[in-house]
């Protein structure tokens, strides 16, 4: 099997080490505009050597996982260059931009619009992780604009890294992950923000920083390249959802001003049900 | 060594175990208003026996590890009942109220007011755990008002749990907190409470969390009783955090609506510094 993967990071490294390991006869050809990226993948074993786009004629999958800003200048030209039998998945955190700039494109059968609801804070080759995908979920858009053929190719390597698959339209995934995930990361690097700029001494921080603050400041620490750009192409959604969620906190502020702590407590005692649902228990409604 | 525990929970629970490590000789008893929790630190082997206030005469050790509004209440209760050698250590979250509280007990001598800088988003006996407190910060306030032969006392037990001391006055204790726990609190709460409204469907929730989500929303889980009191303590620094908190997030989306992804990128760039800083690395300030 013939696999070239644009963008070598983590997303990117971790899918070739796992597909590496399913199928070990697999020749994977690493991209990146990153030389160091390239160079770092093959010290490290991810790929097996490095490709072009020369190279994806012949290619049975590529798999673009690079920022949303890159990936909707760069699918045109990948999909020109791509042979009948390559299937193109993505992994862009944003659907609706992606499939709307190559929906007439004379190889949109080739392409499936996939986000992989996968990563950690870190980025970068040396950050790829074997099992990144097990037991995570895939949303694939408009499935049926693929060629059936390339759908099976894509979902048999999909099943064999155990991913759940849950199929969506663009729109409504552009809407639904920007209250699951990107306003996650807002709020992660406002609080943050908020934080560093109050405590000038950084060592105080450090040293408080236990009592849960460090697991909701994570996603601070993600890249912004890869972030500003999905902020962009999911404006409309992202700001609902920060609107939405600064008018929560406003409330809860002005229920602290009243001393209303009946409510205060009702309003975190509502919010405890997050645990059953992360847990993935189906509950029974109040 | 004669122990007592008031409050069995994760917090209690976890100093009990680990105590029971390094003085194996130690007695330790336990008190909870909640009677199952006496019982289930029973069967867990967490103490040795149930306690009352008739016990703590003869104690050397007393910890109190129960919600703040609980700990005022209970505090000049607990002091009258201690003997001259008992060190009284408490674990509460505020500091200002429960000092000014006994700040004219005739055994102010007696208590010690700490708050270590440890926990998880998870309560009651069953989630106590060994290590807890290990390389975590206990923060010390007004150690000048507790008598030297019990300060030398209680601090040999947190250096054998290899914590780490740091000394604060209540004030700046409540001031620095409410940013680095109350306010990360605050963020994930209403973070959940934002994507469970909006997500009607709560399987969406669940198979789209991967992606930051459950870190983010993490402290979310935590327990109403015994946070609702905390901020009704320290109601007027959470609220400060508050409206900087907010203040920022709509800085951030004042510059998605201005289309300014120049800045969106500035303010993620300059936030990442916290990756430094939960590191505990010195920084070279820019």
């Amino acid at each position: 099997m013939n696999v070239v993967i644009i963008g070598i990071g983590l997303i990117g490294g971790s899918f070739a080490k796992d597909l590496k390991l399913v199928y070990p006869e697999a020749n994977i050809l690493g991209i990146d505009t990153n030389e160091s990226h390239v160079k770092e993948a093959l010290e490290l074993g991810i790929i097996q050597g490095e490709g072009s786009y020369q190279s994806l004629a012949l290619a049975d999958i590529v798999l673009i996982s690079i920022p949303v800003n890159a990936l909707v200048l760069e699918l045109p030209k990948i999909l020109d260059a791509v042979g009948d039998e390559t299937v193109v998945i993505d992994a862009g955190s944003t659907k609706r931009l992606v499939c709307q700039t190559i929906s007439n494109h004379s190889k949109r059968r080739n392409f499936m619009a996939c986000h992989p609801i996968a990563g950690t804070e870190f980025s970068g080759p040396s950050a790829a992780i074997n099992g990144l995908y097990e037991g995570k979920t895939n949303i694939i858009c408009e499935v049926e604009k693929t060629a059936f053929m390339l759908q099976e190719k894509a979902l048999e390597v999909f099943q064999k890294l155990k991913m759940r698959i849950r199929y969506m339209n663009p729109d409504a995934h552009d809407k639904h992950i920007a209250y699951v995930s990107h306003l996650s990361h807002i709020s992660s690097f406002m609080l943050g923000k908020t934080v560093i700029e109050k405590e000038k001494n950084e060592r105080d921080i450090f040293d408080m920083a236990g009592s849960g603050f460090e697991s909701t400041v994570r996603l601070a620490k993600s890249s912004p390249d890869m972030w500003t750009p999905i902020f962009e192409q999911n404006k409309e959604n992202v700001i609902e959802t920060l609107e939405e969620y600064i008018q929560n906190l406003e409330t809860f502020k002005g229920l602290l001003l009243n001393d209303d702590f009946e409510n205060v407590y009702k309003e975190m005692n509502n919010t405890n049900r997050i645990k059953q649902i992360l847990k993935g228990i189906p509950l029974t409604k109040k």
